[in-house]
């Protein structure tokens, strides 16, 4: 349930609101807003009388939510979240643009990826330092050393950073350095880390589990809205079918559907979404067309060199190239890059 | 195998060529091409020896195919495949945009229906005279006297028409009204059908399986190219995965892959791919901003009374508004619209 | 809607419940069944009302059926349907075994192949003479020359056969040789083909989808039903999923539902469900113990040298110790083999 | 790379070996053994030149490992794993059975479950303390309290005790109750919670994640070996697919490809791979026939009052019919139970 505060309501009034919740047992969640003040509930078993808040001073409305999904959903909040980062507003009229390598592998490789994706017109730059890989034999990142080098190459350049936080453990070293946290789509259910999440201060960027429903990706955000932290974007990855052309099936699908059932920013990445460098381009148009708020791309300056995923990286001239095409189609859905 | 001409073979030397493929037990296939002819083997098991062929007269080059399919690749045929439906052409610069109601229904409906879509610009009417439905006791279509209110339609509008023929029976019929034959997406793999569809001069618009590789999609085709007919279209309309939200998982990653694999045009069907009303504007922009020759796009003058697929059907004014983002993003991947 | 006759009921009050349904612009199916007569109604659109024929004479009951596959359903008709196959009977306690070469090659091979399957104790004989191919360029059958060579194997053993007809154009010679036709799984949804089974007089053997939900599978054995034919067995023979190791994923779990929601018959193919030779005795026997009515295996005399689907064909030693172990299996879940 | 040395090879030697590898940078680990040690390598990149090791003193072999998967694959150990837990042979002759409820509820609750499983036959008791929920806002287990009931039926009956680890933070606390720690479907590539238990001494029961590969699933188990843990059992129970009538769809054709692959033991669960109660034992016989090691089922004393699962939780009365059916289909394929 959602109980919708009137726009001139008074902290004591909001007040009250809140303690009668908790005396029934239940959770009390503000919800930001521009306009007014928005209380969301949770923790209730069936449904709630609206009777109980309708006639309360300073309440406009009394709402049943009909999702499992509470405080994500427009129908608890209509307006976009807009997620700021240092002044890059991932959620608003501008598209976002993210780009980098997959690993941070060397000083010269990070710094000559970041100069580039800047001039392009990139905002953030991406990197991993920690990263997941299905054999224990591959290389798993350069950690620490890795995440230093992103803050080098934000000194140098002024692009934000996001890069992957894999456990708990880390958590706090990784929120150091990053500007925004993401969560790698094998965390996505990892509930343990999603709590944690919700008690950090700085944005997430939640990737898609490969086989997860829209449903339970927009469950595994409310785990992180309702620990705290409202400032969460969805990062749509690729899902995994039967198509072995294809490294995953990059599902542009949920980008409407997201766009209509949550007020949270969502993200498009055709670069793990389709897995083949000469069709990265194409996908990221279409992401944008589709409605995406952000994309974020695979830049290598030697895709050919790469540690991890060279196969689907963008040479800094392809991507410049396709900045140039996402800049008319972002006109063409009224959007500005 | 793949033998090539050179630019100003003779006939008898490729009359040669071709004897001396049938001498070897062998089908040879006429390719067509602007600048030479090509001329493609197949039936052989196992490789060939390019020397049979590189020291004839006429002869430029005899290369080896690594695809499973042949005739339908661009390692046979470098060139676009552009068909041309008494002057609408499909796979040129223009994107076309074919739209319609997904069942004939009533004379008003579908003289409506098309009135609305041709001024709004599409080139080519769809509707369903004969119709595949999961249930036996469904709506199965009009039959004969759907075809006969699509060819009154035509006539009334200039549209051309595309409409679905489910099997061998009928096909000499539909082919007698209709521009372009569509085969659903239950029949892709109809063996029989696509073998008789070799032999019909009209245009195909071949939908993929909900569960077919984009492989076993193109060597569907290569029966139909194989028995003679090159007019193929291949038509993406969603693929079957876990996710319950959304009708189908529209997947616009085979559209660049298409393109680049094959020389035959590919169309995309938003409307069943998604199967959201509300949700079909958007995959058809990306549709196109992925790379698509032409959309296909369910318009009903009245969905809410559709006797089929009401809830994934636009509106005429819907159908327009789209129309008119459709040619920005045309605009922006160097089309026509 | 279901009308259930009382035990006694005479033609003449059928006849007039028949009668009314008719009259009031539906469709009568009489169910057959040991201890009464029912009839099913399709047709309607919405609820019927019960009161129009519970006070009717000879009537015990009218009962709604809530699924959307009605005569196939266990609402109906509630007693297990037994195909009797000239003296075999399929859906009773003795698990049927049906063995035999993916394709017939040539008289030796389906002779040899016969006897030894007989001899292990199949009592069904499997063999293609139409093969329905992914590729143009493939073994396509002997066509009805390896139908009279299922003959002979017939005349010579006593076994039954079953084999594919892939086409309403050659049903008609197929039905005259084989006692069960097999649908194809790429067929399962090949309406125009399924309406015309429902007129055939032999028992049908309809393959699921590579990735047809339970629920349309059993709407399109209700296709055949409704034509009048209510020998249809639904064989399980692999799902498509993201699994690469497997041919197909051959979905066990389909087997209990399925004999809790239908009256049919099910069979089992871990040939094709599986793919791999020394892995399908462990889903045979895998498919009796979750309740399957029968297994259809591929056997050949010599695998290695098979033209379609060695890989995945038991020698005839290898069926021979399969047989063994599948009648324990059988005695374990109470019934024969 | 595995090197295999001879059966009476020395100390001496075999730390020799173990030096040359090291000296080249890689990393060495010694393979338990019935008749001889092995020696695995891991750490290289390509192929390794046998001739390395051929030749030193009490090597018998250097064979090339040709699976991604190396420590835990046939290739490189071909006897059978046991796992021995406290008497409890997992892996062996005999088919072990885990069973009890889903989560942890009361005292009452999980000792009726633990004495009526005990009666039936089970050898080790499966109930959750900590909860993987989709949702925030469902009921998560009792945590510590949980893991001390836990304790407490095992000391009532001697049976041991299996449950969910969900994260670093709660390992040792969970692993000074457990007997055997299981890792659930959506931790199965929590690569830094896999490299942690590398370190314990503690048996590992591995779900398969929802949507992976049997190769990815055995590189989850390669990062756990590869750490120290040799004592891991995989655990086959469900996968995602399109069909929605299951919960999952058990997928059993695992279960003979892994038993070919790899020398860890196998163990199916019934309950999460179908999901609905009254087909469970059909997929725990179908299990068990297709080379299970173990079956883990759910049951509950109240299914209908279980706080998570009750729909898929058998009573105790079913549970005791299933191991009846069990333990003769155990017999059918040369096991006991």
């Amino acid at each position: 349930m959602l109980v919708v505060m009137k726009p001139h309501a008074t902290q004591a009034e909001i007040d009250a609101v809140v303690e009668r919740i908790r005396s029934m047992g239940l959770q009390a969640h503000a919800i930001p807003g521009a306009q007014r003040v928005a209380i969301g509930i949770t923790g209730n078993k069936g449904g709630l009388d609206p009777g109980n808040f309708e006639t309360m001073p300073g309440v406009a409305d009394a709402i049943r939510v009909s999702q499992p999904f509470k405080l994500v959903s427009r129908e608890v909040k209509e307006e976009d979240t807009i997620i700021d980062i240092g002044g890059v507003k991932l959620g608003g009229p501008e598209i976002v643009v993210m780009a980098g390598p997959c690993s941070v592998e060397s000083r010269t490789q990070v710094l000559e990826a970041a100069h580039a994706v800047k001039a392009a017109g990139a905002k953030i730059l991406r990197g991993g330092a920690f990263k997941p890989r299905t054999s224990p034999y591959e290389f798993q990142g350069l950690a620490e050393e890795g995440l230093k080098l992103l803050a080098l190459a934000r000194e140098e350049t002024g692009l934000k950073v996001v890069t992957e936080v894999m456990d708990v453990e880390n958590l706090a070293m990784v929120a150091d350095y990053a500007d925004i946290l993401q969560i790698g789509a094998r965390n996505m259910q990892n509930f343990s880390l999603l709590r944690r999440l919700g008690e950090v201060k700085k944005p997430i960027l939640l990737k898609r589990g490969p086989s997860a429903t829209i449903k339970e990706w927009l469950m595994a955000a409310e785990y992180v809205v309702a620990g705290g932290n409202y400032q969460v974007a969805l990062c749509e990855r690729g899902i995994r079918t039967f198509e072995t052309m294809t490294r995953n099936t990059l599902d542009l699908n949920a980008v409407p559907v997201l766009k209509a059932l949550t007020h949270l920013p969502v993200v498009v990445d055709p670069s793990h979404g389709i897995g083949l460098r000469r069709h990265v381009a194409a996908m990221a148009r279409a992401g944008i067309a589709a409605g995406a708020d952000a994309i974020i791309v695979e830049v290598h300056p030697q895709p050919d060199k790469a540690l991890s995923d060279g196969h689907q990286s963008l040479t800094p001239a392809e991507f410049e190239a396709l900045m140039k095409q996402a800049r008319v189609i972002a006109g063409a859905v009224g959007r500005q890059l």
